[in-house]
């Protein structure tokens, strides 16, 4: 995040609380990136003990929120920002909302899993393991465009949910002949559709982080504009001036 | 809002601030209240006409995020608010958030059942009629609660979820034994489930209104916090000091 002016306050305190929070949202990130991964590892492999893992770690990334969250709250308050620090501020707090939001997807889809591993020991009736692994692939990347504040990275990243969203029409498709074919594979057919839905949120989450970074580099909201007038305006938006 | 101590600053003109995003946040809420009902009553009266309305009428409440959003940020820029008035904009950039994402279901559900009668020129499979009107009840409510910050009707509301969650398991139920007995209702149960799970969400959005009110109010963190332990919390919390 080193194209804005972070670190170049006077108040080396300032600097440091700044630079704190920069640092455990990427921590965070981190630990949800972990957490999908294992999720959808565990739906793919069955595995009931790493699922249980999964949804015992949550609460460690709802901590790291609201502690996030304090830490944001009381930077307003003491050190009063205002220009890039305050949109830094604030993509910060929407940031990692979004990455709490994916953390509990990659907890509904354990759970959703282990209902199913400890009724029947089984796995889904299709592999999401492509669906799954692209959306990790997409929160890896804007983790990254999140650090670097790489704005033609997170066009990519940003892009790349519409294949996820085709994905997962494909798979909902192939979930609904199966079903059509034999009725009795009805409930497995719902878990499979559960954990596909989850994943393919977690595309549209990672949309919003880039949202709330080129917001944070330009200085405009993007938010609730459709993908071209999007690229439009980003190469027309010239970031505000620093102070 | 009048138990917080906004409409003391010496400014009149931040005073005419607080008072102004807070006025928006309710005209937000009103007018996302009006795209719920107006959603649930096209869907269950096969009203293509009315699903259109709601569908087109999403971007105003999207533009009222944004708007909503930059005087929040204007204001924290400007008036460097502290205590309870930062309180009010945190909980103010969160609610309207949600209210956002609530527009959102109700658009998903206009689409999700415009489809359907485009098609079959027909209602749903199962009435979704009861479980919708619950979570307008409940939509309703929470905007009573955010307006007079009242934090025991917060928490009967907050309560109401848990009934919507069953009423949705019950609408599944339901569905799965019509797919059972005749693959040829598959379409049509996965539009009614699609329909359903969008208002169940609705709730859960409800519910973090709620928890953005008791952090308001109480000074304290209310987020994945547990129901019982919450009521606890609540009681024994005593407002902050306001300054």
């Amino acid at each position: 995040m080193d194209n804005l002016n972070i670190n170049k306050h006077i108040s080396a305190q300032y600097n440091a609380e700044l630079e704190s929070v920069r640092n455990q949202v990427l921590t965070m990130g981190g630990l949800v990136e972990k957490q999908l991964t294992d999720a959808i590892k565990a739906m793919n492999k069955g595995d009931a003990e790493l699922a249980q893992t999964v949804i015992d770690n949550d609460q460690k990334v709802n901590a790291m929120e609201v502690s996030i969250d304090e830490a944001c709250t009381q930077i307003i308050a003491k050190r009063q920002p205002t220009a890039s620090d305050l949109r830094l501020i604030m993509a910060i707090i929407r940031t990692v909302s979004e990455l709490e939001r994916i953390g509990d997807e990659a907890d509904k889809i354990c759970r959703t899993a282990l209902e199913k591993f400890s009724n029947q020991h089984q796995t889904l009736l299709v592999s999401l393991e492509s669906l799954g692994n692209h959306t990790i692939q997409m929160l890896h990347d804007v983790l990254d465009v999140l650090a670097r504040l790489d704005i033609e990275q997170g066009i990519q990243v940003y892009r790349e949910d519409k294949k996820v969203d085709r994905e997962y029409e494909g798979v909902v498709r192939q979930l609904m002949t199966y079903m059509m074919e034999d009725p009795r594979t009805i409930p497995n057919v719902m878990t499979a559709m559960l954990c596909a839905r989850a994943i393919e949120r977690i595309g549209d989450r990672v949309q919003n982080i880039c949202e709330f970074v080129f917001y944070l580099v330009k200085g405009k909201d993007f938010r609730h504009v459709d993908s071209e007038s999007l690229e439009k305006l980003l190469s027309d938006v010239t970031p505000p001036a620093q102070k």
